[in-house]
């Protein structure tokens, strides 16, 4: 991956040039592991408008770093941010840019005390290069997709009456680390009747009951990206109600992910879906945006709501999860990991949509 | 726990009334909690120096800060900080504290483009009032503990010669979860043979052999508190040097704990240790601090290190791993969960430290 980081940080590096900053000061973690290989709770880069990047981590890190990215001078230590402020200044960058939406007031301040460069506040320059991703990028998330479908079907057989929510959940997560997760990609919902009309529900110790529909969130971590699939089931012959809820949120995301193309404002995207609920009178029963990109973090840009800005691009994997929640009575949501492309969407969630009756 | 979290915030209250601030906007959401009960991803909690104070989080959270926190008044929506930043104003409080270790640079530029009241960065009032725990939250780290042991006398029998690190990893954290914990309370290590040598080791592929040392580094999360537990064992008859290596850590160990008294120094403590440690020869292969706080975070004050500052106090839980690690043959680290009090520590991790082989 040498090459693909090192091309990341010369894209990096022609946006610091663009900037009013002459180096950039890149503090965000996942940004750092974005645009050098290293996953660390401790690091820092620093990439000039020109020349190379100095990466900072402390020696925990330090033989991982030398393996991962070689070709980085690494510095040691335990204050990465102030080793590298004063690298810029010696390097001769008097303004360093930094992510003002990561550094806290605190370390702020305690930086500019020592700084002999002009501290300069820039926006989210890396994440606006992790919103496209590339195919090395697309191929780690079609694999944590792949292991999330395998470990559903797997699961699948224990899905009955009997069986509690907390129970699921664990024997989701094992057969996803079985299948080569690093781990879940976030904590699974698996919701259970009533509980599921609440959107976040935790699982609990409730036993799954004949009538129940039983929505399951969840997804693996595969190479630091994360997969997000739902799907909800029947436990026994379903009532009209929940088969004319599961038909209608069924269909709301067929449209969303229909809209799903490059050029698309992420509003629109959401329209679609929501349009369909709202039609069927379920308008107020579907309390979030239709969706949310997927990276290197579990939400990160574009998030797709009513009220969301921006456009759907080639290459930016997002989420299509519309829901309908019945407070008292239960609620339906499905899910896929999807890739935006110029013929149509990449599903890399595949696991059938149709109703399953357990 | 209404009463607990009310005397919580009676008591920030007073530290707010000694600072320079009329009020505290609470933004770090683990402090939230402290303060409120409230476990979520999104609030914020504003605390007069006098008066009551006001929680503001979103839609998702509104029902459940209803039920644990029924004494406050709730201000629902997205924008928390900035929903309490005005109610701040309209009560009057002029000069408004911020938690400047968790506020960004961005948001605070926000916060100061709207607020009405001046904004005054103030330091770990809230992780000040954390340092020492209420038995409520003693009690909830001794359940974690014991959720702890348990899964380890359950896992011990599987641990053998042929089983994977990631496999024994994964059956402590499912017998975790089987007894009781929320989940894991951090990544488990699980290092074997020649990985023992790397303290943050992630478990792999790696099949047990006899003749590894084995170190497994793992904990439950229950009601938020965090266990911290590390055993190392012997898979079939231990070398010489590997006996010698874990009497010593052993010894190390005692000497540690038995150092963590009220009002000790926490680097007197670490000293206590670490000189065991060098006295043997092995001062180079012990290369972290000694313990750390726990509590709602996994790592929080106090730190004890070499060069760490800062007394123990009575009722302050920490941990106390002391270890060697002699890069390509393998190593020890034994790590309790205890708390301090004035007759002496109180352990909450209680699985045997002889040396065990299997």
């Amino acid at each position: 991956m040498g090459e693909t980081h090192l091309a990341r940080r010369r894209r990096l590096a022609a946006l610091v040039a663009g900037s009013d900053a002459d180096a950039l000061l890149v503090t965000r973690l996942v940004n750092v592991r974005y645009l050098t290989g290293l996953d660390s709770s401790r690091a820092a880069l620093l990439v000039p408008a020109e020349g190379p990047a100095v990466l900072a981590t402390d020696s925990r890190y330090a033989g991982t770093a030398e393996r991962v990215c070689p070709e980085l001078p690494i510095v040691v230590g335990r204050l990465v941010t102030e080793s590298l402020t004063a690298r810029a200044a010696a390097d001769g960058h008097r303004r360093l840019g930094f992510e003002a939406h990561d550094l806290t007031v605190e370390h702020h301040t305690t930086l500019a005390g020592q700084a002999e460069a002009e501290l300069i506040p820039l926006g989210r320059l890396v994440e606006e290069l992790r919103l496209v991703k590339d195919e090395e990028e697309i191929a780690l998330l079609r694999e944590a997709c792949a292991i999330t479908d395998r470990a559903f079907a797997t699961v699948l057989p224990e899905i009955r009456a009997g069986v509690t929510e907390r129970a699921v959940a664990i024997a989701l997560e094992r057969a996803m680390v079985d299948f080569g997760a690093e781990r879940p990609a976030f904590e699974s919902i698996v919701a259970s009747g009533p509980n599921g009309a609440v959107p976040h529900h935790r699982p609990s110790g409730r036993e799954l009951q004949p009538g129940d529909l039983v929505t399951m969130d969840f997804g693996a971590l595969y190479g630091g990206y994360h997969a997000d699939m739902t799907r909800t089931v029947a436990i026994g012959e379903p009532a009209g109600w929940q088969r004319d809820v599961y038909d209608l949120v069924h269909r709301a995301q067929r449209a969303g992910i229909g809209a799903a193309v490059p050029g698309a404002e992420t509003k629109a995207v959401d329209a679609a879906a929501r349009d369909v609920i709202k039609d069927a009178g379920h308008g107020g029963d579907f309390g979030h945006g239709l969706g949310h990109g997927v990276g290197l973090e579990i939400h990160e840009a574009p998030l797709m709501g009513y009220d969301k800005t921006g456009k759907l691009r080639d290459r930016v994997p997002i989420t299509a999860e519309p829901g309908v929640y019945l407070t008292g009575r239960g609620g339906v949501r499905i899910e896929d990991t999807l890739v935006v492309r110029p013929g149509g969407p990449e599903l890399l969630t595949t696991t059938t949509k149709d109703l399953l009756v357990l």
